[in-house]
């Protein structure tokens, strides 16, 4: 018999919205979703996350609820803490320290703010731990999620020494030079509460070796880590390849390419997705490519993402009229950008 | 008998000055030429550098020099050349890579003109090569000084397999997942100029075990190094320290100060330096500690540095626009600030 599992994460497989009176969940998006909820649908499973939106605050009240073929519980912590975790640490700190995107000579800043930030991704982390504890059958596999919830394992663990927790980063993990941009008391807390999961995964050897380097150094000691790739559900995907929708799609683009080539590409617009980069080098492929230039489309279907942030903002602004610089270089007669 | 030795860097110990048809050489600045040229001064060794200025180049078609004390041979390289190769890609890129300082999101952009400047780099490190085969004695060891010099020690060997070269970097060095953000031929070409020299030596470990690592992922091999710190002079400091000026300017100080405490910082205004946050800190330690107000004085010594680079146009407005925030805040009569 295999034990039973519970997942944790901070944005959940389902969305809850009111009805008449009657709540009504449906499965939402993100990349973490996509590639977890088709193994976890139809399970015994319980997804524990927290509640973003006034629907899934409502759902919290009502512990474990069946919505979308899955077993979900929704998490109501106070919105000014969400807001501080979620945005000041998790956002705008851990995921650019992880991905290596900060402009260290400027950012970023630890000042009284940002410790009051880390109290509050503390208080958050401690309340997830808490609805573990109390939800979590006896022997649980607790799979925990991502650097939001870094600190979970010690605390669950704490009250259930008979959970196994198992911490996955669906990021990059920083280097120890990184990890000492942080103040040493929260960079120390973070990497003692991912080593206090009894073990931490990641998509890639890179990544592990970088989270262990850091417990090296920061630590003292080694730490356990295992390497898992996660890909969207090949099913899922041969399904909307198969739909009709995908073939009329497919007609209408054929259409309107004709015989050129089509480079695609789709992202959040999002620092780390290189998208400067890449418009640059459409730039420079059709300077040094004559014979290609009307022959090849490029489409980038970026959205927006985490706009309340103003290294978003900047950067769509950046991204927009860098995109905008390319097409009126290269644009002929009867092209129109996409909106 | 110890082997002769040639020390090579950018920038010389002595810089030359035309008057009166004469070449007069002044022992020049620079934490390179302060930490060396008290170890070669009154020695055999010849010291070859780059010819920076009108005096310099004219210098160069004389030969070796003796001048400070020194045996001098200044390099007339072509201003379009020096400038691509140590604007570009010592000051814009390497020096920001080593450091950590990019902003990745949006720097370094491999264009046309940095495939330009790399072409630059490796003549100009042909350049030195070529003229210190010319002038190394039989067996001497060559002493390659910084991230300028790096291509130094293959191109030299080509020709004299009877030298030793020891390449030594006064900065960190960029671990492999920075050395990566390079193009991979560029990155490729700079360790195996750097590993063809018979060691390199680094200040710390930490920096030895970034370019180890970063040469076994992009080479796939070890290379020996070795750890070693440079300090200013003790003799040359405490001459200073004993000086009449040291005591006037100690006493004058002191008279100005009276019983307050005092924070004294010196800089190049550089974005390694850190000053932004170091002038936040003293924001926070006066708002916090009511008790030190107007009990320390924070003197900064900020000197302007590499004003040719944008990034250091901008670093210094927003120093400059922050101190003048924090004097504004709490500066109280009789107070003025410092120019």
């Amino acid at each position: 018999m295999t034990s039973p599992v519970v997942l944790v994460s901070n944005r959940g497989p389902v969305s809850f919205t009111e009805v008449d009176g009657e709540l009504v969940g449906r499965r939402g998006g993100g990349g973490l979703v996509s590639g977890l909820a088709p193994l976890v649908a139809g399970t015994d499973t319980t997804w524990i996350a927290a509640a973003l939106t006034p629907g899934d605050r409502l759902a919290a009240s009502e512990g474990v609820i069946d919505a979308a073929d899955m077993r979900v519980r929704t998490l109501d912590i106070d919105p000014t803490t969400l807001r501080l975790a979620y945005d000041v640490v998790c956002n705008s700190t851990l995921w650019f320290l992880h991905h290596g995107l900060h402009d260290l000579s400027r950012r970023p800043l630890f000042d009284r703010s940002w410790a009051e930030a880390w109290e509050a991704y503390r208080d958050y982390n401690q309340q997830f731990a808490d609805v573990v504890a109390a939800e979590a059958p006896e022997g649980a596999t607790v799979l925990v999620q991502d650097y939001h919830l870094a600190l979970l394992g010690p605390r669950v663990r704490e009250h259930r020494p008979d959970l196994t927790t198992v911490h996955f980063s669906h990021t990059p993990f920083a280097p120890p030079h990184l990890m000492r941009v942080l103040p040493t008391d929260a960079a120390t807390e973070l990497l003692e509460g991912m080593a206090g999961h009894t073990t931490c995964g990641f998509h890639s050897p890179r990544w592990a070796d970088d989270y262990r380097a850091s417990c090296r150094e920061m630590l003292g000691h080694d730490v356990p880590t295992f390497v898992s790739p996660l890909a969207p559900d090949p099913d899922d995907l041969r399904a909307v390849a198969e739909s009709d929708a995908c073939a009329t799609a497919f007609d209408r683009a054929a259409d309107e390419l004709g015989d050129r080539q089509v480079i695609v590409r789709v992202d959040r617009i999002e620092l780390s997705k290189n998208l400067l980069r890449g418009f640059r080098a459409f730039d420079r492929l059709l300077h040094d490519r004559p014979d290609l230039r009307e022959q090849v489309v490029f489409r980038s279907l970026g959205y927006p993402s985490r706009d309340g942030l103003p290294e978003y903002l900047a950067y769509r602004q950046e991204v927009e009229a860098l995109a905008d610089v390319v097409n009126r270089r290269w644009a002929t007669d009867g092209w129109t950008p996409i909106e």
